[in-house]
């Protein structure tokens, strides 16, 4: 984040995206696309995120072309969060987290997304893998879809709501790690048009202690001005991710790796105002 | 489920139960585990339900490993859940219900779980596609697990439980079909030792009108009297889940198969007497 800023730039080969690049909607199609991707933004960005359903698609073949999207990131040295939104228990769970956070994997991310729908507490064998191996993990807690506010901002019987849960959770987690001075291995995925959720909340996001993954900027929405609202004095913790803004500016790599770069500085200037 | 009683099996290859029937723990193990189910199973159980996770810990070998369970068990004629607990929205959550959903794919399941923790309506895309294509989708709405309870009991600012939202959700998606006297497309995920959650939050699990998974029978704690207490009158509608209990059976085909059987009788007659 210090070399390249705070910008995640996703790779989210759906229908319309790849047709708009010229390419069929097929497997050879999309992996033309995602592999255009990596040679765009690996060494030139500080974090890219693929995202698994674009890939799952095409069954296990789609599975092979994403384990080649991660080799070829690894091997430019750009860090990779895998956004597959798992979420189980026990030993399901484990498997999950092995499947993508293993430490002798050669095709291991360097974070994924999971989601809590089964509470905090069942995410235990991702969270201690992602701190036993150095990697990280980013837990939903407010998303911004409509339908998000149904279940994130219901409250339990303490009275705190299941986002604000997953924050404190998180919290814990990353205690150590914070009085030491680093950013914890639990990192948040808080969307970038939220408003005023987080402070309605009454959530703190400052003392969670982890990275910020905010979904949403540019096309969707999520503006320098919607940033500074969501996150306030959280912002230098955050990773802000960017999908359809620079994508859109494909297939040639020259021009999205300068669209990618632009949105980077963008984000580095909003992060250093709030300093 | 006339047929062959309210069962359905898992296929949970997880390293532990994978070495108990003296297999090693590598992709060749689970290969030989998996097709000793299909085998077992295919043809003789109402359901079987392969865990992703297993197979995904393998990487994209594991996940064409499924491909083959699947294809091994349409042919065999029986049904398949496919336990994934994938949760997104948007073109996103439209491209997990095509991987699993899509009408023209030759390894589509009958059907497959999905995590509502952006919201019931989030996963409209696989709620749509299930319909149109005669599948179905079982949604997360209360798990055993002791940390489900922070999520799926908060309450909305409505008073309703966040579990509640998800059985409100399902029956409007149902209502058409329970109208015409049929299970709807739309199921649920309900634990089977959730003991006393669904009376305490109010939910009507009959009226929902779509088929109950109901995980953990046999080696996870649920028995006879608990799914009894736990679904009441919505008995009828419930698919037991049991994996460890069946699959501790293992190596041996005729002793699996008649492992499956027995408890398959036993679910029969429980959900007969409550008729």
């Amino acid at each position: 984040m210090d070399a390249h800023g705070p910008l995640c730039v996703g790779i989210d080969p759906h229908q319309q995206l790849v047709e708009s690049w010229g390419l069929p909607y097929t497997l050879a199609g999309v992996e033309r696309f995602a592999m255009t991707c990596v040679e765009a933004f690996g060494g030139q960005v500080a974090c890219v995120k693929p995202q698994s359903a674009f890939f799952e698609v095409f069954g296990s073949r789609g599975v092979a072309l994403l384990e080649r999207v991660q080799s070829g990131l690894r091997q430019a040295g750009t860090l990779t969060i895998l956004d597959v939104k798992r979420g189980d228990i026990g030993s399901t769970m484990t498997a999950y987290a092995e499947a993508f956070l293993g430490k002798d994997r050669s095709d291991a991310v360097d974070a994924i997304t999971v989601s809590p729908y089964l509470g905090y507490g069942s995410l235990r064998p991702a969270l201690d893998l992602a701190a036993a191996t150095g990697r990280g993990v980013f837990v939903l807690a407010l998303t911004s879809n409509p339908e998000g506010a149904s279940v994130q901002h219901a409250r339990g019987a303490g009275g705190r709501s299941v986002a604000g849960e997953v924050v404190a959770g998180a919290a814990a987690d990353n205690a150590a790690a914070r009085e030491s001075g680093r950013l914890g291995s639990v990192g948040l995925v808080v969307g970038a048009t939220v408003g005023t959720a987080v402070r309605d909340l009454g959530l703190d996001l400052t003392s969670m202690g982890g990275p910020l993954l905010a979904p949403g900027v540019g096309a969707q929405g999520g503006t320098a001005e919607s940033l500074r609202q969501v996150f306030g004095e959280a912002l230098p913790q955050v990773l802000a991710s960017s999908s359809r803004e620079v994508l859109s500016a494909g297939p040639d790599v020259p021009v999205l790796r300068e669209a990618a770069r632009r949105t980077g500085r963008q984000m580095r200037a909003l992060v250093a105002l709030s300093g």
